[in-house]
């Protein structure tokens, strides 16, 4: 019988529960070794639902030599450095996104990952979700011809608590670095973005300089245009959709319904709709832990890497950079030691 | 029984042949009396075929005393001369957007419309579309509550021909021009545009400074957000699509179905698409006529005036600008005598 | 300019009145001459209202030289007759179906017509939908392959007042005829019907003998089978779809959306439902209309002719016999002069 | 950490395959113990790819004590049997349906398995699968009101092996018995089926009495109707759908989407049917599998029980005999000690 691969899970908030309960429940051939919050009750509220040891500590599980892999879940400002701990002791990592805020301690998290030989594959969820790897699949094999046309739309029902918001980093890194993520993964690197936002819905967003509704106009390095849209206030549910328009064909994925039950009622046809990111999801984290646990098994590559997490980042925070400027801003891509990096012109486009 | 009102069509090109056809057969209380065209054989095949009595000369329509209006289809640069010969003989006019592509031109041609106390109408038909109609009606009772976001495709299956591109006055005069009509419709006036735009389907698009694929965004007076892209060369049909995102509810408008079978294969089900504007406004076309010739019986206000043409074909005017620009551009709302006029800031936004 | 054909309109219940209005506003190339009704407020209204004469006897419209053909939509009591009389006077009919719950009656008006060379077109208004005429086209071209299994239903809101009830003949003659219309249409004749009813909605039902619910199969001579059900009580609008299995594909029509928008509210997607007959079939009471008065012009044999309606009639009453009597009903399709007739098999299956 | 439930799987065809699958790859909680085939190769192949002890005996799972479960998936003529010794080797036992296509030893294995007080788990996935699961939820919670109508759909895309349409027990047992269990669950006991059949793709079914279409049309006790058919031809894929209508709403359950991506061509928008019944219910087979593990942790009566099974194939055999008989066949329901029985009544209806 194949050997268990044994994860342990740091930072129990709502992704970290998800994937303490996946390991525990849905995903076969590992296990759950233990789970850490630096909250005493909510890690051992986690521990004892799932049988399992607890600690305020990631020292406890990165000292367990049994443990193969840490699920780093807790808040962006820790990131990078649980990711450089538990490189430092040989456990591969599935890092939520973003690494980090700041560009130099995402690249050093990055290079000390790479140094340590450790996997890292960061959260990016959409890239494991059955219906973008079939829209992957059809553009990669040319079935779209020359793409004209990249348009996506990323909706919450409501904007998150206040203290979130205040650290989130905006709009553009906290969600739409998503269509960020799967817009370089399947049309091309961008060149430049232009951002247009408001925020209507609380004053405050004003206050703290983030927005609610946004639009982001991208520019391809393979000519196509791309256009994204991101609102923290949807209401009616979670959602995210795409169109690729080529030469040949167009595709369009949506995904929006919580079932397939239609309900009518005099004069109304109606269906539920997908309620948060956590239902959307919910197959994506499944497949996003296989692939983590095969990647570790065959010691191959993440599909999602620390470098790609970076890329998706820079241009999150070159839309807020020109959401705020007014203008055009540009993107130089350089070809990194492991992957693509991108570097924000500091120059106005004109 | 009620008196028939007459009706001339002149210009036979695709717009005027189906108007003609449709005043013919398929709208109650109207006969066609005559038709129109410079080129001799359309004129006569036209006439022929409809059994009513063709010319090449306008003039023959309105030496008609018992001729009521005139239905004025041909090209964009014969629009306001037509118009105003039309209004001189005491005719009511149906004309196809826009006016014209020069300002002044316009405005005079509204004005002597005025002058003579004619009905103008122009055909921006999605305003007579049902589906268009019923979004309207919603939001109109306040049903979506305060827009947070209007979003809107308009895709072709194919570039028109070269002598149609060159004087078509660009993408967005042409095309676009029916969804920045919906915008100020359905939404609110328009105080600044941003647009991209990539031509890629054809080397003569470059030439001429045209474009096959568009994104413009808008930012409306009520301070909600805009983003409207259109296509040249969508392949698979024509289709016109929009979402209003609100702070009570969310409206999406689709129509792409050419019937309401749906086709299945191995492997595969499928259903055919609208295949040009003309069988996706069929419809539109129909109760556009009814209402220009209730507006005549009743001696109403046009649901669509030629201040509405004119103001959408300023903003799609500002858009040609920011597109060639690279920046935003300004508009200035002002109260016009009739209605509202718009003015492009000069100056660049920053 | 060609000649208006000139109709008169005879019942003016909810079917008269809709033709009415269509000749008067919505169909080009005719024009209302008359209307009757023996309930002279109901003509008077109708009659100043689309500004036509009006009488409460049909004498008055078939003396009319002027007059071309009558459009037959009372209580089913006295279609026949007024056929005959049309008929008699060298007036073109169109006729609301059935004929007569009497087949003796129906076969002899058909007969009175084909006798006075008058077109004769019955209002089983689906044939002129284009959803089901696409339908028709693709079976007819051989796409479908061998046909395996037909299956279709009808769905009303509610059930009409006792008194249309008891003398409607009964939920298949009523509503289902639509469906065996069709099926002998898209498929072939039917050499076997089976039926199952049951009553839950209003004891009146039981009391008459009716249903509100019920499934019909059938067998057809071409060796499919059927199965179509039919509900007065469906609350949530009214529906008609279909499906045909065939050996090379499979053909679904449905057509339940109002409009095309779709409506997001907290939780939930929907969109308005097709309230009424009248609605569903707002497009193929048009369409019938040009088509009989193309039948007219082109002096050509109306789309559905007197033999169909009989056809679906026998069919109809075949079904409530064998709801009745609990065992399979036998048909013979026999070879009538103009067309199909069937005959009823007396004897019980087996 | 909670202790693993230890499983083997006996009868490695498609089914036992996928739950060999499941439990070693996707379902947490569980360790797949052994499997065993009596063909030697499949034991060897499966038991190597998985990396698990493999025997052509079911003896060997039976002996190991650290087994807690068996999946029974091989040929129905295995299954009565190897309950029985699984239950006599105090095993849980998740069955593939049937129990068996002979009534006496259904019951008995039903009987062994209550005696050894194991849980015996019928593999009806529907009632695990999350849109019949809503669709249950909403209509047990009387949304739906009374029910008037039931109708369902069961399609396969190509019928199976000669080899195994000569033992599966007809299409109403092998297949339609998944409709008629969901019949049950929905809706009430059903007391009369009349089933009407034909055989146009393969002149093999006619030889072995089968059909490759089927419809069924029931009376349930509660007075509803019902209506399901069947089609081992439907050439695009595998699909099942239902509607339930009821007197405050209808509920409508379809799935039929290989993933939510849309594809336009010239003319067409299509999407990827589901192929076949692993792909149709790949969802189902796990919640399945975690219904029956939980039902072991927590000493709970299985959601699927011997009797339910047995009672849905009592009503497929009636089927079969209402085909072949002509006629409809009464069924009565019968209390039995740990659910409900169904006798067939002997005497045509009338």
């Amino acid at each position: 019988v194949a050997r268990l691969i044994r994860l342990g899970v740091a930072g129990l908030g709502r992704m970290g529960a998800i994937h303490a309960e996946n390991v525990t429940a849905h995903v076969g051939g590992v296990e759950l070794a233990g789970v850490v919050d630096t909250v005493e009750p909510v890690a051992r509220e986690v521990g004892e639902r799932l049988s399992v040891p607890w600690s305020t500590d990631l020292a406890d599980l990165l000292a367990d030599p049994e443990i193969d892999a840490i699920v780093v879940a807790g808040p962006t400002a820790t990131h990078a450095a649980m990711v450089e701990k538990a490189a430092a002791a040989g456990k591969h990592v599935l890092c939520e996104k973003p690494l980090s805020l700041d560009h130099g301690q995402s690249v050093r998290a990055i290079e000390v990952a790479r140094g340590a030989g450790i996997k890292l594959q960061i959260g990016l969820q959409r890239r494991f979700d059955p219906d973008w790897a079939a829209a992957f699949d059809r553009i990669s094999r040319g079935e779209i011809g020359d793409v004209h046309l990249f348009r996506a739309s990323l909706r919450d029902p409501a904007a998150p608590p206040e203290q979130y918001l205040r650290t989130s980093g905006g709009l553009f890194v906290d969600a739409s670095i998503h269509l960020l993520d799967v817009a370089r993964w399947l049309i091309d690197e961008v060149e430049e973005v232009t951002a247009f936002g408001s925020a209507r819905s609380d004053p405050l967003l004003a206050e703290i300089g983030d927005v609610d509704t946004a639009v982001a106009c991208l520019r391809f390095r393979n000519g196509a245009l791309g256009v994204i849209d991101t609102s923290r206030v949807a209401a009616y549910g979670a959602e995210s959709c795409a169109e690729v328009m080529g030469s040949r064909a167009t595709l369009r994925l949506a995904h929006d319904r919580r079932t397939n039950v239609q309900w009518r009622t005099p004069g109304r046809a109606s269906y539920e709709l997908v309620a948060d990111f956590a239902e959307q999801y919910a197959r994506a984290y499944l497949l996003e832990l296989q692939a983590f646990v095969a990647a570790i098994r065959d010691d191959a590559e993440p599909a999602v890497t620390g470098e790609d997490a970076l890329a998706a980042c820079v241009l999150a925070q070159a839309c807020t950079r020109s959401l705020h400027a007014g203008h055009p801003v540009r993107l130089t891509v350089c070809d990194g030691a492991f992957g693509v990096d991108y570097a924000i012109d500091e120059e106005p486009v004109r």
